[in-house]
């Protein structure tokens, strides 16, 4: 968050995601502990607008305004005064069909969609600096016709980005992220998909977004191995010896400070963990278990590698708590944050230039 | 640890492992630890033996007499005055060659493996209740040309147990403890190696061992997926569907309180571990990082399904620590705890029956 900031504010679209889950109200919580509550806030008088939690920055609210405040109101949040901030604002979309907490409804699978297109059109145009969106139910948009396999890869096919890198973290100073060489794949077919040119290919785009988003000057990234303990030697699996390393050597050829591969079940110690910027797992339950768990339920997820800023909570609509307010907004907030941080680091790094796709590695 | 003792100490044996690793200093800092500087300890006067962390406990160590005064001596440790104590014997193998810290040899993989032998026979003989294994390098014992793939399977085979269950746990009131379905096979292996025999035998002896030497009444096994989302309704792979759900039914018309599949990224929360005994996770790097995480390198291992209780420490020889004290006891103190808590279970569980390998379900 130290990059120069532009005269015009910074402004980050939240897609508020599917109406019948938490994602409305937790909207409304996370203004509300931002913009009034924070902890850095002087005391405001009634009707006077309390200092925010991002200085200089625009929030823009993406969804069916009538739903917004009826949500924060059942869960205890005046509406109307986060509206009425000069750094707030609502981009309103009409619900197909009015919704019910906890009740998923495909009459508004397009709606959602619709959410959705509206951020990135406003990210590719270069109103929004970034999109942080909340979460949705596949089922909701497949249940109105439209194939939907989730957000990470709408936005790559949308954006025209021929690979994407899903990466978790949490928050503070030196946060745990996570980042994954295969995604929603059968365990099965993880070996298969690991190939030296995806991941050299994955390695890159780790390497560039976290020196142009995250403003790291070298970073460093671990590598796990695919088998039990790395392969032990090749006992274990060949895939350390055949894909892995020769991936990592051409990742380092390259410039990129990329080491291992390392046995997953040690690596998360804070003796390796304090020199890394980030992990590299092999597939999903081998990284997220661990983050997950070392995050508490305040991790965020960050898609590396498309032209536009790009993060989301780590959890889904949980249709069961919506409507109660006990849903925490702490991942939500974690995400803004790091939009943020993200955005003004692009902001530094592009310098005047359109944010467009890298071209591959010669490899 | 609250089972009644009987008039005859309870007789834990510690295999000193490989003589070029960490194994014979923390077995020496360990029984410091334990028995003189254990913070309940009246403070004793030169030459009379503090209190034990382990009352009514007899600690045999196995190894060379000589080699563990050395490394003791070299870590501060004054290991007269331990075997000095009634509490603690030395059952005296000859090394083949002198052994020099760090640096392995394989005239001595023999050596190591005999320690091994030792420690069975005597549990099957009755004359241990428990063993300890401090770790050894297999690379010593195959170089000195006798095939051998690992403490587990080594003590199954000497046991003549055709299937036994990899558990790690962390320590306290209510530790995490994560067993494994499978465990050092090729990732890409692992789908084929899943069974629903193969679950519903693990899942019983789990459920055995978790009453009978860890004395829970019910306990409560909650099972992981194998694929991302537990496989998201067959979306992202079918094992769950054929294979996992089945053993699941299965286990529990035989009474076994087994739960799942639940997604492995989600499942390590505080909210659904406190109501669990155990974890089942269907493959090595799926629960080990988040268990070895969670416990700071203070985890333990226990081979369950074996006619004999055994423990272990959680980690390798650490060849560049041995010789320096630089290595950290805490696992095998934990072992220890452990095998003590175990052996005082079981002994009252088999109250005069020789423990022997139980039949398998019918299925
Ligand atoms: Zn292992
Ligand atoms: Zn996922």
């Amino acid at each position: 968050m130290n990059g120069p900031r532009s005269a015009t504010p910074l402004r980050i679209a939240i897609t508020t995601g599917e109406p019948a889950g938490v994602g409305p109200e937790l909207t409304a919580q996370a203004l509300a502990q931002a913009l009034s509550m924070h902890a850095d806030a002087p005391s405001t008088q009634a009707g006077e607008a309390g200092a925010s939690r991002w200085p200089g920055v625009q929030i823009v609210v993406i969804g069916d305004a009538d739903l917004l405040a009826q949500r924060a109101a059942r869960v205890g949040i005046d509406w109307r005064a986060i509206v009425a901030r000069d750094d707030v604002s609502v981009e309103h979309r009409a619900l197909a069909a009015p919704s019910v907490a906890g009740r998923l409804d495909a009459a508004n699978g397009r709606y959602v969609l619709g959410l959705l297109d509206a951020a990135i059109d406003g990210a590719l145009e270069g109103r929004y600096a970034a999109l942080v969106t909340a979460p949705l139910q596949k089922s909701t948009i497949n249940d109105a016709g439209v194939p939907f396999t989730g957000h990470t890869e709408y936005l790559a096919e949308r954006t025209r980005t021929p690979r994407v890198v899903m990466m978790l973290a949490g928050t503070g100073e030196r946060p745990l992220r996570v980042a994954l060489a295969t995604t929603h794949l059968p365990l099965r077919d993880v070996s298969a998909a690991l190939t030296i040119e995806s991941l050299v290919e994955t390695l890159r785009i780790i390497d560039h977004d976290l020196r142009s988003a995250f403003g790291l000057a070298s970073p460093r990234i671990l590598v796990t191995g695919l088998n039990p303990h790395a392969g032990e030697n090749g006992y274990l699996g060949r895939e350390e010896i055949d894909v892995i390393s020769p991936a990592l050597d051409r990742a380092r050829a390259a410039g990129i400070d990329a080491r291992g591969p390392y046995p997953a079940d040690t690596l998360f110690q804070p003796r390796y963990l304090r020199d890394a910027d980030c992990v590299l797992a092999m597939f999903h339950d081998q990284g997220l278990p661990v983050l997950k768990y070392a995050t508490f339920g305040e991790g965020i997820n960050v898609t590396l590698g498309l032209p536009i800023v790009r993060t989301s909570v780590d959890h889904g609509t949980a249709l069961d708590l919506a409507g109660t307010g006990r849903a925490d907004a702490g991942s939500l907030l974690a995400a803004i944050d790091t939009a943020v941080t993200m955005a003004r680091h692009r902001a530094q790094a592009d310098a005047g230039h359109p944010a467009i796709p890298q071209p591959p590695l010669s490899t």
